[in-house]
Formats: C-alpha cells, sequence, structure tokens
C-alpha cells in the first residue's frame, strides 16, 4: 500500500465509486462531497501538487479537462453549471497531496469562494 | 473590435495588465480582485467555456496549468498557496463567456468556495 490515498484508489487498493478511468486519470466521487455532484479527477501519476507539476505533464491536463467536460454533462451538469478548483497549499487548503481537480454542481456557488 | 472583452485584451484592443502572453495563452490582472493576488490565464482562442471544449484544445490546457504555476511562484505564492478555479455556466458565476482559469492567493480561503 502507497502511504498517499489517491495512488491507492487508482491501483485499486482502497474504495472508493470509480466513474472514470484511464491510462492518464482516474476521476471518483468525493467522500465528503459540498454539493449534490462533487467529483474528483486525479492524474494517475503521484503529483503532490501543482508546485511539482513539469512540463512533460502537460498531457495530462489536456486530458483532465476532457474529462471533466463528460463527467459534466454525464450528471447532467451542463446546462445548470459546474466549478473545477484546484487548492495548492495550506492558503487553498489543500487536503491531499495528490494533485486533484475538483468538480462540483448540483447547486448555486458562492462568487469564487 | 470583438464583442469578447477577453479576445480584445488578447488582441491588445482593450487595457489590461497582462502578465504573460505566447502563442496559446494570455495571463492579466483580473479588474475586480477578490484576493492579494487574483490573476485570469485564459487560452487565446475563443472557447466560451469549457461545454465547448474539444479533444483538439488539450495542449492548451497543459499550458494554462504550466502557466498558472511558474505564474505562482513569480507572485511568491509557491509556499504560501493558492487556489485555481475555472467556473462555467449559471450556477457556477461564470461572468464572460471566454474560458478562463482564475488563480487567487495572498490570503486563506474559504472550504472549496
Amino acid at each position: 500500500m502507497s502511504s498517499c490515498i489517491f495512488c491507492n484508489i487508482i491501483q485499486g487498493k482502497a474504495p472508493a465509486e470509480i466513474v472514470y478511468q484511464d491510462e492518464l486519470v482516474t476521476a471518483f466521487h468525493d467522500n465528503h462531497p459540498v454539493a449534490p455532484v462533487h467529483l474528483l479527477i486525479v492524474p494517475n501519476k503521484h503529483i503532490p501538487s501543482l508546485n511539482e507539476w513539469e512540463a512533460s505533464d502537460e498531457p495530462t491536463a489536456g486530458r483532465l479537462l476532457s474529462v471533466a467536460k463528460c463527467l459534466a454533462e454525464q450528471f447532467h451538469l451542463r446546462q445548470s453549471g459546474y466549478r473545477l478548483i484546484t487548492n495548492t497549499g495550506a492558503d487553498s487548503g489543500q487536503a491531499v497531496f495528490h494533485l486533484h481537480v475538483h468538480l462540483i454542481g448540483g447547486r448555486r456557488m458562492r462568487f469564487l469562494g
């Protein structure tokens, strides 16, 4: 087992309700949802945060956004709207140090958090 | 002049404090900052929102994240932390229909907005 919960989820070693997986990214329901739809989309590669992002990771970013768009459609958020959030470091409240994109929808959101 | 304010900024036809520009993306200060650092990073191509995102736009996504990381360093947010937000549609409060990533830092943020 890795010490990273998201790495364990990606590898099927920890439970999660996975909604999408391919060779670059994995998406699953957040365990502590803040909205009717709250998914996490993560790179399969362990990147602790955007601070450790490298130019060679750029193809993963495109996949993250394409998957976010598809999941927004799948979860019927295309018309109502949705927000993507990526937190880095203490001021943002990043809780798990494996880069992740929150996809949140199904309710009105406060102005920019 | 385009009817899109961000297209005009990208093309130098509307004023903005641009902090970065290359062949794919442009970054500038938000006119109504919600934090000590509040930048917008936008694709040069007019994409109204993530709903209109296409697989062929994937290289732009990588650049958006790489530029966000570099700007976070340039604006001394690497240690303290920062948040990226992309809004799509009404529930999220998207105000300008040209896809953009908010880069926010310099203060503590509320949990996920």
